[in-house]
């Protein structure tokens, strides 16, 4: 018996048939005498067709959200977050109305029912509180409470809309405020994974990890999560349980449960292997030995609009001179490049190189805090398949290596046999 | 210079053309110094999605609105009146954007935004209030506020969805609490006619007609405005224009305005002539000659939730009998008869007659409080053409016959043309 927040994305209320199935989930969790309530977004494809809707008012827009967002500057987000958020306002209804005829009390909140409250920021807007003096109560009466994810109420008494991923978040501080005990993401993967199966099919669900690890893998592809979500989750230490939303009714589902490190978690040293592509490296040659050099090649990228990940300072062995590496997101590159070459003779450089084709490769483990060596077999393991490494970053909880993207898979499936992730894991435990 | 309120129903904001085709209306208003407040209905075709898509979670639910709401019993009414209100919700948005996309400064308007206030009769609610002290600055600051209609907030802080036909109500209730100069219905047809265009084809555009005339000939069956909104007009004395919203910009489109009588008025004795098919005839024969007979066969229908329209008492020449001649909906028919059957003993009659076949033609018009001979043109006109008057009723400003449904249009064209509705008007006058 406790409180559970439950949320559910877009492909699992696509159509009244999967609106049922969720409502099948929801009984259960009420029939074991939870108190629930549930996070919907729009049914698939139904943001599109409003967003669609308001791309085609102006006729030179292209389509797509971002594009969109970007051309209007602004001037019409608060309507276009009212157009949008319609469709999270049908999801919940529906939902509600699926409860009730098997016979389970249930109710919609919209946003600004709740309400709430974000800041002034359309269409990318951040909570900013949750008053649960009105959902609270009916929850604690017996009713499930459909709450319409994506979506609150700002300042000015408009609707606003979260950011991508804003859902995720939603159900998070939902469950913060609400006290729950637990906040259930189901989604189209049945947990998280050391590694990404696709590329090691004897990759494991991992039964639990901790948020530390999470925001790692989180932040370097794993797309399971947003990272807002797990940073409110872990500074509120409120657990999260992903899990799928496909399995069928009946079928064994423990998902992965995201959590503050434990003793369960002590024996394992690295967790998982995490790959990005979105990477780009750029070195600049024959740096000029100027105190404030690195600084002022950051405040370049950063007054573009870049953000610097992984850097490292390096001297050449034919003439001595200074160089310096760093990577930055794969999009961001011709810009990176312009303001550098705007800036050359501020910073000092004679030529500038780069390379699209590179991957970031890390171990992940709050293991490593206390367990060293995990650097070593890390550079074994990629010097026993003749990978080189070009960049290195370390954490107190994960190694990154930047490497040529040919090698991606090969590395991916070496480190994950060196830290032995293939093996059986402790047993799995139970959810609170 | 004065305030307006502007109401666009389904069909004039099918696609986004209609909605620019609107914003350019809007927009002249507004050029013309105006404030302007508009109503917005659903894109048309949008609240039937919705409502199907309620349907369909009810496996054993047949679709329709109407049978829906019935088989419902109120029990998931707010969660439907949340569903269907995210129609307007995207249409007031639409056209929002639309207008700032051509420089005229707009918002939408929720219900609850507003808010207007309804009881708690979901999906048929009434308007309890309408808060003008948001909107109104609103609008004095030069903002156009765009309104979706259908919608309000109940005491329960839920949305609630007005009865068929609510977005005209909506309308003049938003402008009876704005103070507005005048409420104008945009709708398929370019204003109040004298008679049915399709039975008349010399029928004329009325430039102006009495808030007492629309309410007759709106109860009689002419479909242009809501009979609520007429009488919500009238009692607050708000001018109605009724005017076409597929007129090409530019073109004269004058309409009807709807006000109350003035000198205007005064040369006209009928205004025009309607009719109504959906009557049927029940005559009681031999009837008990007790005292009160009459109110028990009223009570009768009333019981069954049946209309008694018309009524006459008469006498058998044969058998020197009494027998009684009313009409009800001819919907209600069956349901009358049944209740007429079981009731046989306690009324005290030995036969009953029923016909469908009847038709109501009236003519209408305020100059009838001050010119006789009205009845004398209009039988004289049908008995030229050999029409039978089956029942005849008779208020202040309106006479009414029953006859065979085969000379229905004979009929109405013997009317139009015996009170010389076909000629020119007087010169129109502008709206105020």
């Amino acid at each position: 018996m406790g409180r559970i927040v439950m949320k559910f994305g877009g492909t699992s209320v696509a159509d009244l048939d999967r609106i049922r199935a969720v409502s099948t989930r929801v009984a259960a969790e009420v029939a074991a005498g939870h108190e629930v309530a549930v996070v919907v977004s729009a049914m698939s494809g139904e943001t599109n067709r409003l967003v669609a809707l308001v791309d085609a008012l102006d006729a030179d827009c292209a389509p797509g959200e971002a594009k969109h967002a970007e051309k209007l500057g602004g001037d019409v987000h608060d309507e276009y977050d009212s157009i949008v958020a319609s469709g999270e306002q049908v999801t919940s209804g529906l939902l509600a109305i699926a409860l009730r005829r098997r016979g389970v009390p249930a109710r919609s909140w919209l946003g600004w029912q709740i309400p709430l409250r974000t800041d002034m920021a359309h269409s990318k807007a951040r909570i900013a509180e949750i008053e649960s003096s009105a959902i609270g109560p009916s929850l604690a009466q017996g009713n499930v409470a459909v709450v319409a994810g994506f979506q609150g109420i700002n300042e000015k008494h408009r609707v606003s809309t979260l950011g991508r991923g804003g859902s995720d978040t939603s159900a998070v501080a939902l469950a913060v405020a609400l006290k729950a005990d637990r906040c259930d993401i189901y989604t189209d993967v049945d947990g998280i994974y050391t590694t990404d199966p696709r590329v090691v099919p004897e990759a494991r669900r991992l039964n639990r990890i901790a948020f530390e690890e999470m925001l790692e893998l989180a932040s370097l592809g794993a797309k399971v999560l947003q990272v807002r979500s797990v940073e409110l989750a872990m500074n509120n230490n409120l657990p999260i349980r992903v899990l799928s939303s496909m399995a069928d009714e009946g079928q064994d589902n423990p998902g992965t449960l995201v959590c503050h490190e434990d003793q369960t978690m002590e024996e394992r040293v690295v967790s998982g292997v995490a790959y990005s592509r979105d990477e780009a490296q750029i070195t600049l040659l024959k740096l000029a030995d100027t105190p404030g050099m690195v600084a002022r090649i950051c405040k370049a990228m950063s007054d573009a609009g870049v953000i610097v990940d992984m850097i490292v300072q390096g001297i050449s062995r034919s003439d001595n001179s200074a160089n310096l590496t760093f990577t930055v997101g794969e999009r961001d590159l011709e810009t990176a490049l312009a303001a550098l070459e705007a800036a050359q003779d501020a910073i000092g450089f004679a030529d500038i190189k780069s390379d699209r084709d590179v991957t970031k490769v890390s171990v992940v483990g709050i293991g490593m805090r206390s367990h060293t060596g995990v650097a070593q077999t890390m550079f074994e393991a990629l010097a026993a398949k003749g990978i080189n490494i070009e960049v290195i970053a370390t954490s107190e909880i994960k190694i990154s290596v930047l490497i040529d993207s040919e090698y991606t898979e090969l590395a991916v499936r070496a480190l994950h046999s060196a830290f032995d992730l293939h093996e059986t894991p402790a047993p799995p435990v139970t959810a609170p």
